[in-house]
């Protein structure tokens, strides 16, 4: 796995660096300060390296795309502000580190939510290389704010809180998890896909591809979530238990999810190898959701 | 005044209209209905009718403005929806209805401020015609996204809150007026000149007009704060009193806070006639911001 790590590090440092050339500080500096603080927590940049690496994957220019994958990541940071806040899911750990509103406090980590929603599309706007058509851009965008809103993003959190305390079915449940976290992967691989251009058949298998490992890596943290301790996963674990959410393993049990998780990266690695455009990294991405899953077992 | 209020009439009629289709309900209703509360109070959808009417001013279509002009006071709801909330201003009422966070609870209200975020620009890319140039469509996203941001009316709101219960000097409340509702204001004049593809000193003419009758307003409002019953005003009044705010009348005065309306809304109307761009709904608009301060005196 060591081209994997390396490429997740190449990125990491790559996103951070534009992540922070973005978010500089400007007045009023408290609210930049606190978009930075969840920004720029330590993570993976899962999304952002999707983006890049289906870029590389259809022959494409990383740079055009490096906006938008910041973008991504700034509108993941946002999400996560807001549903940490008390009146959604009251977290107070977040990546190992306080939450937003833990040190910011509640109206600046609400405005700072809501700072980066505009902020992130206006990145794609602003630092999109002129070479890229204005109708690339249009469709990035329009996709990016479905995305963010209330047909995507926010009715996943939505039907995940009025589904606390109650016993959900297979749709409600498959509903929360396409939407709250899958859309914005699927988005990603979706986004390298139009910016290089390819052809509608190869972004829908992108589509495709997105939306499997999406789920795969949904169910994955679900799991985690019942494995881990606070210490190895940097933030509160248990708390889908105690806060009554329905999960894939509460639903269909721990075994049956892992065997889910396995299936589902299989199809993802089975989309990309019949249609010519499987990259080593694209494949040990989503071979990493699978060892994430098992890692029980060990 | 009949001119102008059958204006104000037919435009509230027109922006409504499709105000009311672009929110139609989807799943989960909850969050539409939440969008839609705000949204559709009774209000004179001042903005909406300062795009379209600059629009006319300059010679351009309105068709080509409606989504713009409707995206504006979707962003315009947006901000109250979350200066009500209790971690801000914590306000019971907004235009004589209890404010969306006591209809909804603080989860909806906060996501459906969020989803009013992305959906707002969504339906500018969306629903404006085909028949405007992507260019001029780019232009107007961006600075609606500034506007929406960090930079404007979110800076405007975070200086505003860490003002509360503090001295605070003249540049400070100038900033806090020309962000949190200046903006918005200059915004929905140059939108319309854009739209109407304006030349660059229009657009300025516009950008100048819009400035001076956002301040204004915000005076106006202020001394409306003061002077107002609750019963009048739709919104509990002496808030700014009790909460320590800082506002014009309270730093310069009743008095000079009139004149100053005055003088503003004076210089806004001699923008438009001395480039021979005023027409008469625009003008009596002005006056009636004038109006408005003065109301005491009667």
């Amino acid at each position: 796995m060591n081209d994997l790590k390396t490429c997740i590090e190449e990125n990491k440092h790559l996103i951070n660096k534009h992540l922070d050339e973005y978010l500089e500080i400007r007045y009023p500096d408290i609210i930049w300060e606190s978009m930075r603080y969840t920004v720029l927590l330590d993570g993976k940049r899962l999304r952002p390296l999707l983006v890049l690496e289906t870029v590389k994957a259809c022959g494409g220019k990383i740079e055009n795309a490096i906006p938008t994958a910041c973008a991504i990541e700034m509108l993941h940071a946002q999400s996560l502000i807001h549903d940490d806040l008390p009146c959604m899911d009251n977290d107070d750990l977040r990546r190992g580190k306080l939450t937003n509103h833990k040190v910011f406090g509640e109206a600046i980590a609400t405005l700072a939510g809501d700072a980066l929603l505009s902020f992130a599309p206006q990145v794609i706007i602003q630092k999109t290389p002129t070479a890229v058509k204005n109708e690339i851009i249009l469709k990035i965008l329009e996709e990016f704010l479905i995305t963010a809103g209330a047909l995507s993003l926010i009715g996943g959190q939505v039907v995940d809180i009025q589904s606390e305390n109650k016993k959900i079915d297979k749709e409600t449940l498959n509903y929360i998890h396409s939407h709250k976290t899958g859309d914005l992967i699927r988005f990603s691989t979706r986004a390298g896909a139009i910016f290089a251009e390819a052809p509608e058949n190869i972004v829908k298998v992108f589509d495709e591809f997105g939306r499997l490992i999406g789920y795969a890596f949904q169910i994955a943290d679900d799991i985690l979530d019942i494995i881990s301790s606070a210490d190895e996963l940097g933030k509160t674990t248990g708390k889908d238990e105690k806060s009554q959410k329905s999960t894939y393993p509460k639903l269909y049990g721990l075994e049956n999810s892992i065997t889910e998780v396995k299936n589902l990266c299989k199809q993802a690695k089975n989309v990309l190898i019949n249609n010519n455009i499987a990259t080593p990294v694209l494949i040990q991405l989503t071979e990493n959701i699978m060892i994430k899953s098992e890692k029980d077992k060990k």
